[in-house]
């Protein structure tokens, strides 16, 4: 694939300034770029590396094409442009067709011709799997399970029985959906186990990361709805809901019947707890506990900055006492107030 | 499975308030329920749900039957009740025997002809596969490793090699059972690796959830106790001890050799340091670290709560002046203190 | 495996206070150790089971010695010469060689024959295996991997499509090496994928923890440096770069683009924000978040001491209010001080 700057330009949706003519065939980062690649500045972390580079051309915003000493590709958001431009170049994901012959399909399951089923892939029976899908070396697909058009399953991925995936998603490596949620009752010092028997139910053109797992609902469905990106290690339990679009961070755990809104961005580690719902757009940065609905749109936080371990030592042994201390503030407060008053009477300023 | 309303109410231990000839099939939600099935409350949350209910009856608390449109299952324990009705009426656990012919199971391992070894499964060597137990596509079982009778390693399970497993335990996807611990001593600036020669003994009824891990011991055993409830993604590190009866929620890590009591129920996301000891019945909430020994049952938490960002940004950089805040505060105690006594002795007030 | 303690002592580094010509052939705890074995003493925790022990010999530092009951194998580090001498008696990995007849290998890979490939396994065109490696039951190794000489791939483990893996690695089940980083660019409510078109590359002598993944860079590599050691379930984005030697805890996740130094220890369930440095020799205690740049070696942390609950809400609570706790702090000093002042006017005592 090779371009001109002009023609790059028109798929971007950005704005040349340079030679239309100079040819392109790669993305590359300002300081490995050469004049037959093109670069981005994105992050304001990497404006130093913008003088000596290479690149044929740079997509980055406009109040940075001053310091550019290449073309310049002025983007309004020269991210979005450049997952463009890396679209445009990227090689397309593979395709194949047909089960492969150490591949275990049941003979009650229904395979599209256009499907692939790799090398020591299972595919039970009564499942359903869609033209252009790929079920990668190593993955599940259990009874009654179905696959969109499109979908890929890269290695390794495990669907549990009755679980229904849209299309054009992306499984990576290690992905669980649809095993049992975590649900028991006490029985005395025992644990009686709830049977899950709700199903697992994703929507169109999700991606979820490596190891990933999503439970099945207990009666209901667990739900993710079209659009939903999830990092790694992510933990869904059941009956949770993931409005659409909404993007997940790495090791977030989500708890059972939580409500996550549309649009939303959950940081990396953020755990969230049952049984509540998140506003739409609502932003959690990385590592807070989500305790309490959030009914406001907006950036919420918890825990506590970094600090050199002697004297985090000492203020977080402080935690520990700050009601007693918010506690006696308020006597000394008190006390104050009080000797005002009294000085205020003895020179006679008091009301 | 049909059955009437007064057989369920047996079979569960409720006390009917309806008709006992009604014939019911199935548990549902509240606000799924139809005529032919029971739903339950068991959470406040969900009370709003209940007047609307189409359900043939509902398992419910004696304080909530008055807000109840249709017969009662009165229950002490609502939701222990609902277990056991779900469990009358869920599906049983597919039984499989045999061994596919694309599983493959070493001349020298022994599975009972009860036992299923499904496609894609490896047994090796010296392995033993009890009566009744399910080795589900994809799965592991290692050198010498036992699977007891009954258990269930749901699909891509790897059990390294000489792992124990109890009977009537399920593991699902993406369990790893027996991988090395985390055991190096530093030599100069590299790393030698401390064998890790112990294993792994789990009891019986143990449930095991999705993409979880459980070390070797490094000497000893890394021991799991009868009925132990691990949810998805929790990592346990070699030598851990869980005490019996005790449930983990998902993404919790517990580092090496602690001893967690029976009983316990530790929150999602929560850590537990290394070496250290868990009373019996302890309840640590979600994301909480335990850096020391806990010798007294009780409920122990830690964290912060979540504000919105600008908020949390004030108080959080406070967190980090805390100690000389305290310090402050006691010198104006003090201060005043002083204060109070000169002015004591000036007024002739003083001692 | 049987050795004097002399030759024992000899191989370990230690000087033995005892019986030169005492046999031994294995090492035990404390507790468990007979006159056939060499026991350990390296953590004070385990200091009340010397006195009892039966060891034939215990590995220890010189200032135990005196409550040493047996022969002592005095060392500098005793837990670095019990390392070594459990490398001394631990069995020899097992090696085995050739492609099982139930692996997938593509003609158009490189199998060494000095490797082993076992059942279920596939590896990919183009893919390299060199002499020594085990690609374990149920590893899928991508197009293009390479995986270097005397490394191990357990069992489930998955190499993407062009991922580099040293020599004398050893990765452990459910290892997922290669995924895409999580990427993505917001085009109004919709996200567009950035293509992940890095590579990762990891060192020799690595060790990666069971469920522990590893995303493959946008543009550059992620690279794991030699000698790296990573725990169970660790999260590694996109252009992560971990300095040699470094080692890290379960559970940690790393954004993308953090370069973490050489020689570092991240404690379990810690995070490390994207685009930031660590400095060479950096600890960080565990489920700390790093947010900032660490540019001094030393040893960080964060998060607030655990309590029992009911104490911890009221300190939590005041937490929310902690910025106005300290405005009220400062003007309660500052109405000190000008009364300080005024009465100073008033006596004479004042400037």
């Amino acid at each position: 694939m090779e371009l001109s700057l002009a023609e790059l330009a028109a798929r971007i949706g950005a704005r040349l300034e340079g030679d239309p003519a100079a040819r392109v065939r790669g993305v590359a980062p300002l300081d490995r770029a050469t004049p037959e690649t093109v670069s981005f500045l994105a992050n304001p972390r990497y404006r130093r590396l913008l003088g000596a580079t290479r690149a044929a051309a740079v997509i980055l915003a406009a109040s940075e094409r001053g310091a550019c000493p290449v073309a310049a590709l002025v983007a309004d958001d020269p991210y979005l442009a450049f997952a463009r431009a890396a679209a445009v170049f990227a090689p397309p994901a593979p395709r194949r067709r047909g089960v492969h012959p150490r591949a275990v399909v049941d003979p009650d399951a229904e395979v599209d011709f256009e499907a692939w089923v790799g090398p020591g892939a299972v595919v039970e029976a009564g499942a359903r799997v869609a033209a252009g899908a790929w079920i990668g070396p190593g993955c599940v697909v259990g009874e009654g399970a179905r696959v969109g058009e499109g979908t890929r399953l890269v290695a390794n991925v495990t669907l549990a029985p009755g679980v229904v995936v849209g299309r054009r998603c992306l499984l990576h490596p290690g992905v669980v959906v649809g095993s049992d949620g975590f649900g028991f009752a006490r029985d005395g010092e025992r644990w009686v186990k709830v049977p899950q028997i709700g199903g697992v139910r994703i929507g169109d053109e999700v991606e979820i990361g490596a190891n990933t797992t999503i439970d099945r609902g207990v009666l209901d469905d667990t739900v993710i709805e079209d659009g939903v990106k999830l990092d790694n290690q992510i933990q869904v339990a059941h009956n949770v809901r993931i409005g659409a679009h909404t993007a997940i961070a790495g090791c977030a755990g989500i708890a059972g019947s939580a409500r996550i809104g549309r649009g939303c961005m959950i940081g990396g580690g953020a755990g969230i707890a049952g049984h509540l719902e998140i506003a739409d757009g609502t932003v959690v940065t990385a590592m807070s506990l989500v305790s309490h609905p959030i009914r406001e749109p907006g950036v919420y936080s918890s825990g506590v900055p970094l600090q050199p371990n002697r004297q985090w030592r000492r203020n977080a042994a402080r935690f520990a006492e700050l009601d007693r201390l918010a506690r006696r503030l308020r006597r000394l407060e008190r006390a104050l107030a009080e000797r005002g008053k009294e000085e205020g009477d003895a020179t006679g300023e008091g009301g």
